[in-house]
């Protein structure tokens, strides 16, 4: 390695202390600290290499996955990790694998759903995986909607044991990540028949493999759904199609803690309430939204750094060009996007505090603010998700054509991230499931139900239907306050103006269907309210390093000023700014970008970011860029012949007018 | 095959003629029938196959596609194919190959840029494939600024050669398709040196390997440049890399139609005007709008099968679902893309027209519409690819998890497409280009100089400034005046805004600059202007088939609408239409996607697309798309085996605790 700094200018001008911005993003001292200790870790073994991940066969790649994930578990077991160190290189490692849905879900389920005794069986063995599980609940024909699930766990009384069946082809089980060729286990969900009384989807553990030979056991039909989107990228999981022919269990693997059937086949519910199993969601969404930071900062800091490096244009003859993170339209594509993933990142903080304020509630006994919380993990799921997705590719957009190369690292984090806008709820389904509970907090506003925790603005709707911004003058948009109120009032109103509209129809379930997409805008107008006065709220605490508080301010008013200029349309038919204010906010908003310019490398340096971690050539720490792309162009397969395979079969006898007596 | 239509209830639903609009889409009945028998010929023929495009290693990959080029270029012969029906060959075997470079550019460029002598001595061995050629411009460090590429073409009076040298290593070309393996030869853009003086970029033809063992040439070193982004995709494309080590090639192989190199080494012009090159600009990105169109309904056409075949939620206890088509969220998606595709099939046609114009003028020595029919292409291009881009995946998310599987077809489109955006001109350099164009426009209107073509909206620039929109219930909203009126309001407005801003600048340059986010948003407005007055002026021909035109004219009501919704903040801002008026316009909206839904499926049959050619399980023109999910899925490499490759070394040590003493 060289030790060159081509980007050594850029990280000159910056004006905060970058460390300290590592450990806001980090999130404490400690975790960056144990962040860098386990990257560097995973970063300095060959075993966990990913440079030919793109160009490998199906074969391959999934036999590499297997034994980095042995390998994974070898060191974690060796060097006696922590449970948040394992969960970390598992992180750094970057790859998919069985191993995420059985620490992610199955274990979750179980924890979640199973009772003491259940738990206590099964996960000591998880725990040391000596079983290794994954959850089963997506069928070939029901996905969204769970309770259309087809499987049936049908009580035998004469055996004490549930039969597990596939009655159709469609109820076959089918994307279960882990499933296709490597879990032992699975919580499968299906739907639970007591003397021919159908009681809905239940959660069951089910032996799929022998623990001998790893075959399927009888009965049981098990294989991978195949190729996915892009090279390497999700390949490396085997998500999996399970069909069950009357496959026997015993009782006690249906996951009781909630509801239980007796020895004798009696359906009976214990006392723990049903609203417990939103607790998982809560947690599942929020990793899932800490998740959509790390992808889209990754995605970020490459289109950031390569920026810096990359030059068009602007050139005095023969002088050198103008480096296109310099060019605004650069910087109104990027920056904003680099501010979203320091927005989701403290979202996702906030987050995991509302989880554990749930969790301690759920203990409590305290069911009041669980549908609130529910509906804005769900939200934020969502908006989050899909902004990465999307925030990706336009990163690589913003790389021009070096983006489309794999060696540039955003092609597989884009096939890779993508369908995190499906799984865990379609993000279009979710922000109905928040419609509608925006929907019902109008409805309850005469009431004497008050609106809690991110729906407390409801309060004011009498101030939020009526006031008009206060901003004369640019500057104006760079008070919180102002800024919060637009949002506020442009999300109070969007929502009152659809449940007026709701409000005439006679069916409110006809009505909900009709008004749907201006519902999904009302519920996305709510989540960026969320996220906007998160950032606030972070601000409002003690940030200490130089310099280190201004940037975060800058970057607050850029994703809200971004928003409130992508969805302008909102904010002036609400009546909530004037086109004149809105004007003001653009001005102020091409100032800023001018303002987070010298510091925007270093912003993405904050996010400590290994070159292996990266996986980019246009990201690379030490902005070598060319170099490193002609290098590694020569390693392509295509390239161990100058004269490619088939230019004797079928090149050569083209140019030599001899294709007519060739054997194609 | 089953002989089972799935789908047939949604194609007796229709009210229309769809053999009639298959006339429509495909242009002519004579383009219809020539399409049909073509892609029957390629659909039939086992040598086209494509099925396994997504699994393949790159180096099989790319051996099947020369395969496949071969026997192209074979059944070519044979059959004493017209260039048409070639060209429509190419089409329908559907996949990336050098082929589409060398006739695509290779051969363009000569004719555009050759001499007559250049032209008779190159284009015949061209025309047989006795040669293969590509087109060589982009380097490692310079793609959009063309007038920065650092190759080198130094004339040599001694001997009267061009010497061709890659001085640096970001002078490296890098990029060019069908350069990696398979050309003999390339059109070379490189600085023109004669007598230590630099006359800029110049096109030369060269030869890179030998005729007789396909080895590159003394002084040459090529190679490909590796994977790209996507299973299958641009894969079969050998993008390369080339370097040249003082490279001779003769004087006359110097493409000298514009400006000649004379014997004693004289740089002279002829008499044929520099701007005949924007012609061929003109005619390339009018076939990257064709193929917009093209891309962006084969998306459309899947998802929109899949949506009336998939079902989800409303089912009342046993009952049928909802197909998911019938969800207003979904059409809200759904069917403005489905509005574009049509919506981009016109203005591409329209463009066909404009090239012959153009071509037609230029013969007659009139350049007076040649700028305005440059910014309008290179707009028209930007516009309808990123929509397209953005279009496929949206289409692969409305196909809920499946459509993140490979045999979906949807990832190979998307991964194959988006390079689009970039290459023939980065979609922001472009936009870039036209709000230069309308800033001129704008300065010039006070000037005795009448804006032409797709800017002569211009010269009501009085009215369109003042005028406000006459819509007063939402039915209004289905008269194209009052439709076109707001669009070109909104350009106008959009355009003489930044002009003016941009007046206050001491310094025009930087201004434009320091505006140019806000340009491209005007550059956006008329170029979307251009599409929506294309469709209108569609839709005043004659066109037969019953319910044919009703349907047409719902899609572009559909396709203006759904902008204006998209973009409302502009057309409030600028005060063309009030936020009541833009809510009987969404109203309006809404009501004719109610419309288009029971004509969705016949609507997309009309682009008659073969299942071969759609590539796609659920796309599929039966809608038998779950048993054939089913059956693909076994198909998979990882499904060879019952028990994985891996399983012994890395997956039974883990279950047994055995870890320890594993070699990994
Ligand atoms: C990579 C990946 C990994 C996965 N891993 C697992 C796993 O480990 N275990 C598991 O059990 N499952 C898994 N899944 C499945 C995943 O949970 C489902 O794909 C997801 O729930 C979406 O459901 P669907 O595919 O049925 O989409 P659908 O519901 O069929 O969606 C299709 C379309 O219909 C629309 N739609 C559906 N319902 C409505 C409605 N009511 N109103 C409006 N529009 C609607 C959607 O918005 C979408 O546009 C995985 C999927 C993927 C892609
Ligand atoms: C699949 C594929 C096939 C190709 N085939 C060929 C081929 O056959 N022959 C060939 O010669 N080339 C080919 N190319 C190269 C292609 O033409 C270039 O990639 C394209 O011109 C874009 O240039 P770039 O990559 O240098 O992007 P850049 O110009 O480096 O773009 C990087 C970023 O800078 C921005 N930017 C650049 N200039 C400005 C400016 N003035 N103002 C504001 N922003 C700016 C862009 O918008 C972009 O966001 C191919 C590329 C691809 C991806």
């Amino acid at each position: 390695m060289e030790s060159v700094d081509h980007l050594a200018d850029e990280r000159g001008k910056a004006s905060f202390d970058v460390d300290e911005m590592k450990v806001v993003w980090a999130g404490s001292r400690h975790v960056l600290e144990l962040s860098e200790r386990i990257a560097r870790l995973v970063a300095s073994d060959p075993a966990f290499q990913k440079d030919n991940r793109t160009t490998l066969g199906r074969k391959e790649l999934f036999k590499n996955t297997l034994r980095k994930a042995a390998h994974a578990w070898k060191r974690i077991i060796e060097l006696r990790l922590t449970e948040e160190e394992a969960s970390k290189l598992r992180f750094y490692v970057d790859e998919p694998a069985f191993t995420d849905l059985h620490w992610g879900m199955f274990v979750p389920a179980i924890k979640g759903q199973g009772t003491e005794e259940q738990q206590q069986k099964w996960l000591p063995l998880a725990y040391k995986m000596q079983i290794i599980g994954c959850y089963a609940q997506t069928e070939l024909g029901h996905g969204s909607n769970v309770q259309g699930l087809e499987t049936t766990a049908t009580f035998d009384p004469q055996t004490d044991e549930f039969i597990i069946n596939s009655p159709t082809l469609t109820s076959s089980k089918w994307w279960p990540g882990g499933l296709g060729k490597v879990s032992t286990h699975a919580v499968v969900y299906a739907r639970l028949i007591t003397d021919g009384q159908d009681h809905g989807v239940h959660g069951f553990i089910v032996q799929l493999r022998s623990l001998d030979d790893h075959l399927p056991l009888e009965g049981i039909t098990i294989g991978d759904i195949g190729t996915k989107f892009g090279n390497g990228a999700y390949n490396t999981m085997d998500n999996g199609v399970l069909r069950f022919d009357n496959v026997r269990i015993p009782r006690n693997q249906m996951l009781m803690r909630v509801s239980q059937v007796t020895r004798e086949g009696k359906y009976v519910h214990s006392n723990v309430p049903r609203q417990l199993v939103y607790g998982t969601m809560v947690y599942v969404r929020q990793t899932i939204v800490a998740d959509a930071s790390c992808a889209l900062s990754r995605a970020v800091c490459i289109a950031t750094r390569y920026s810096a490096v990359r030059r068009q244009f602007g050139s005095q003859k023969g002088g050198v060009e103008t480096q296109v993170i310099d060019y605004k339209t650069q910087q109104n594509r990027l920056f904003p996007l680099l501010a979203s993933a320091y927005a989701f990142r403290f979202v996702g903080e906030w987050l995991k505090w509302l989880y554990t304020d749930v969790t301690e509630r759920l203990q409590a006994n305290d069911f009041s603010t669980l549908p609130e919380a529910h509906a804005c993990t769900a939200g934020l799921k969502s908006l989050t998700t899909s902004a990465t997705a999307d925030g990706i590719e336009e990163c690589r957009k913003l790389c021009g054509g070096h983006g489309y190369l794999c060696s540039s690292g955003l092609p597989e984090l884009f096939a890779v991230y993508v369908p995190a806008c499906t799984y865990e709820g379609d993000n279009v389904v979710l922000l109905l499931q928040v419609a509608r509970f925006l929907m019902k907090t109008v409805s309850q506003l005469g009431s004497g139900k008050k609106p809690v925790g991110t729906t407390a603005y409801f309060l004011q709707v009498e101030h939020l239907m009526q006031c008009s911004s206060s901003a004369r003058k640019a500057e104006d948009w760079l008070k919180p306050s102002v800024i919060l109120e637009a949002f506020e009032a442009r999300a109070v109103r969007m929502s009152v103006a659809c449940a007026q509209r709701l409000g005439k129809f006679a069916n409110l379930e006809e009505g909900f269907l009709e008004l749907s997409a201006d519902l999904i805008e009302a519920a996305v107008a709510h989540c960026q309210l969320i996220v906007v006065s998160k950032f606030i709220e972070k601000l409002k605490q003690n940030i200490p390093g130089k310099g280190v508080k201004d940037q975060l301010e800058n970057l607050c008013n850029i994703y809200a000023l971004f928003l409130l200029h992508k969805h302008l349309g909102d904010f002036l038919s609400t009546g909530v700014i004037s086109s004149k204010q809105a004007s003001l906010a653009n001005d102020q908003l091409r100032s800023l970008y001018s303002q987070v310019r010298p510091n925007a490398v270093a912003l993405v340096d904050a996010f400590n970011y290994t070159d292996h971690f990266l996986g980019s050539i246009l990201g690379r720490y030490d902005g070598n860029v060319y170099p490193k792309l002609y290098e590694e162009a020569w390693k392509d397969p295509l390239n161990d012949s100058v004269v490619p395979d088939g230019y004797h079969e079928y090149v050569r006898p083209m140019l030599k007018q001899q294709l007519r007596n060739a054997r194609l």
